[in-house]
């Protein structure tokens, strides 16, 4: 049986069994875990989102990144309507297999307000700035 | 005032006052918000934790970076016990205001099994495998 905890001494190169570890992750109350998604070339980080144990498991078959959209409590197949699709290229897990990393091709814009990254508030002393602009 | 939807089309170099940015922050039903700490050269992401107001201000007005731990519930300067610190380069927060970035510099690892990053487990088809050794 897999437990993260035991395997914390183990070297590079330890492999466990992919459906085991899944059901190891430590889901929230809400059955939700944290996924980070930053550019596989740039490594730029694009956005913070949110799975359940069945949109990591669309993902990871399918190849495009599919979250669960916390406001509309439905899964989200990334860009299903605007386009700007995300293909997974390398999924990572945490210690504590409480947040996940990905690593991604973005098509176009990640942020809804058509900027490339969400992140685009930057704190700066004592104000805080829009550091890009939306893609035309 | 600051209202993070109406300052969506807004420019590049738009600036609004931080202690007011600060306020329409979007923490979950326990105060709390979801922090990515980005190396700032390697632009690795090292880990993904979480912080309430106080330790924002806090990071802000120190430049540690200071969580809050969920399991001690107390605030976590990182790095106070295992000398492992984070030195916030930069602060970012995303487009709905419910989650930060923190470029930080890393004094050596920054995983508690001594790995310099905690997502060390990456997912590999249809196994899981460690793709890092604890720093001697």
């Amino acid at each position: 049986m897999v437990n993260l905890k035991n395997l914390e001494e183990n070297p590079k190169g330890t492999q466990v069994d992919l459906v085991e570890f899944l059901e190891h992750l430590n889901f929230n109350d809400k059955g939700l875990i944290p996924v980070i998604a930053q550019d596989f070339q740039t490594k730029e980080v694009l956005m913070l989102a949110w799975m359940n144990s069945k949109s990591i498991r669309y993902t990871l078959d399918e190849g495009q990144v599919c979250y669960f959209s916390r406001s509309r409590q439905s899964y989200w197949r990334k860009g299903e309507e605007s386009g700007h699709t995300q293909i997974m290229k390398q999924m990572n897990v945490d210690c504590d297999g409480d947040s996940i990393l990905l690593m991604v091709e973005q098509k176009g814009p990640a942020c809804h307000t058509n900027r490339r990254s969400c992140f685009y508030f930057q704190v700066d002393g004592t104000s805080v700035s829009i550091s890009s602009d939306p893609l035309k």
